[in-house]
């Protein structure tokens, strides 16, 4: 399977940017919201971008290491957290309905029976990955068909319209995951620092000191087995979550699509790592919303060379802060198509 | 005139940080959003605080010293920046407008005559201030009565049902005074940095480098003529605008209210430096949104050891800042108040 993205760019950004200097305010003054006005309007290659039925897709899976100790909190908690993202009450779900955005809750394989459910897409590629401690977490078949279920997901959003689409994740154990895919796809820096893999192992949702010290000796033991994939498809079969899977190819067919990618924080960049590692064009659809509390997120923003909008310690997931950043991504619509310019609205222009 | 302001607090806030750790998230998982709902319910006095008629003010006001060359634009641009405000065209009315946030501009001392129009509070204290390169720039009695306007105009936004509002400004030559009122309200720091002249005199609208040296060389000669008074209404009367002392005593005037204050980018802030010498209880009520990339803002905020939510590089002022940051305000609220709790989704609490 092979993905088909096109950066974003032409001939357009001359004409975006004049628009955007003409408009009534000193010249930069809306800071960070005027690069990415210019970037939406070459994503949708046009003088007047629009966001169009906006949407949350949260991506759920389960994985056999979670079993081993590498969570504060019991594995159940994935499933009982779908449910509540069902039932409305998860911060996913408020912010999702402050902000006017869609929500779908993606089941890739959490070790649980739903059922048909309003709200929730079956994908499930089985009942959480193996145990990676012991065996690869997934074989290439299944990263494939996680990959292929993704694309189609993203699509199929793109087809009833949606042209931006902010990504989350549930997972008991997935920033363990997220931890190895960053190891394995950044390596580490030239310098030492970077992505080594105590570096980029966190907390995740609130580990202690003692839990945090087991965590990163069993991802230790996990590489020791597994070894250091630098191909994305190998490490993700290697290491991954079926959610992480599932999302990578939904970020990949989100970009075909030339869909606004919202990436929120540790996890999902884990997931635009390795898209990003499939397809490098991929990154000029995305805009960063926040940068996560959880330390190996900064690793990865420092590989893209990027500086998120937002930081604001969040360290939740479930695209809380894709969420939480998307009217400023409006906001930077707004302005391009709203304000007035100098001359329309009779304003003298910089004088000295 | 005093105000009477009784800072936030009581007996609520160990309920309210129990009810915010109950919510089906890990502890402290939502950052900076969680500290921010228990200021809320804080100011309110409530476990479940709401945001009632969201309002931006605008405050308006020409300076005497703009035509010696202290701004890279005309002083026309005021008046004609209070024309695209209430033709709609301005960055504060998409923002205001995409937020659902009210906006009222007030005519603090514009040198023009608008006549009456719709959107446009008339709050006249004169046609802009006198130049305080050659006289105090208004007098003890006008900054009295802009105090008591303010404070009018903010009690009749609450009579109204407001409980939340942002702070924005329009006043070319504004930075400046606003570069003043630091100097004199903050002081040169213990170790030679912090709020000395030069360090809080920045590029306003976008002075180039000459622009700049020549800024600096006016406002000395203005401390040279007026001294450095400490007093916060002294300071106001020799160096302040009209639509900062207006501005000042609404923010006075929303604090005795219990309002929330959303507190913009430098030159609000130096509004809410005088403010804060007046009643230092306000603290407690302001929320704020952004640093600006206008550098005397990084010593104010440090003045009142805060970081604001968002660094967007924004220095466009009109309240841009705030109303960006208000969905971020209205956030926390929303969690607090439609979050479900561990107990009520069946969910597993944090096992190690």
């Amino acid at each position: 399977m092979t993905f088909q993205i096109s950066a974003p760019g032409g001939t357009l950004a001359a004409d975006l940017q004049h628009r955007i200097d003409n408009k009534t305010k000193p010249q930069g003054a809306l800071g960070r919201l005027e690069p990415l006005a210019l970037q939406l309007g070459l994503i949708q290659q046009t003088l007047t971008p629009e966001l169009r039925q906006p949407h949350i897709m949260v991506f759920a899976g389960d994985h056999g290491a979670a079993r081993a100790g590498i969570s504060a909190f019991p594995q159940d908690v994935t499933w009982q957290m779908v449910e509540n993202f069902l039932a409305g009450g998860a911060a996913i779900n408020v912010f999702s309905r402050q902000m006017g955005l869609g929500l779908t809750v993606i089941d890739c394989g959490v070790n649980h029976e739903f059922g048909p459910r309003p709200g929730l897409v079956n994908a499930k590629l089985g009942p959480g990955t193996a145990n990676y401690l012991e065996q690869a977490a997934m074989s290439a078949e299944q990263c494939d068909a996680a990959l292929a279920r993704g694309r189609e997901l993203a699509h199929a959003l793109a087809a009833n319209g949606c042209n931006v689409v902010g990504f989350g994740e549930m997972g008991i154990g997935n920033t363990a995951s997220a931890s190895l895919l960053t190891h394995c796809l950044i390596g580490e820096g030239s310098n030492g620092g970077g992505a080594d893999l105590v570096t980029v192992t966190g907390r995740g949702t609130g580990l202690d000191d003692a839990g945090l010290v087991r965590k990163r000796e069993l991802l230790g033991q996990a590489l020791a087995r597994g070894g250091r994939p630098t191909d994305p498809r190998a490490a993700l079969a290697e290491y991954g979550g079926f959610e992480i899977a599932v999302m990578a190819g939904a970020m990949l067919g989100a970009a075909e699509k030339r869909m606004t990618l919202l990436i929120d924080g540790f996890i999902v960049t884990s997931a635009l790592l390795v898209a990003h590692a499939i397809a490098p064009e991929i990154l000029g659809y995305c805009v960063f919303a926040h940068r996560s509390k959880e330390p190996g997120h900064t690793a990865q923003l420092k590989h893209f060379g990027v500086d998120p909008l937002m930081e604001l310690d969040l360290r939740l997931g479930e695209g809380t802060g894709a969420a939480l950043a998307f009217p400023l991504v409006q906001a930077a619509a707004n302005f391009l198509n709203e304000m007035a310019s100098f001359d329309s609205a009779n304003v003298s222009e910089k004088g000295n």
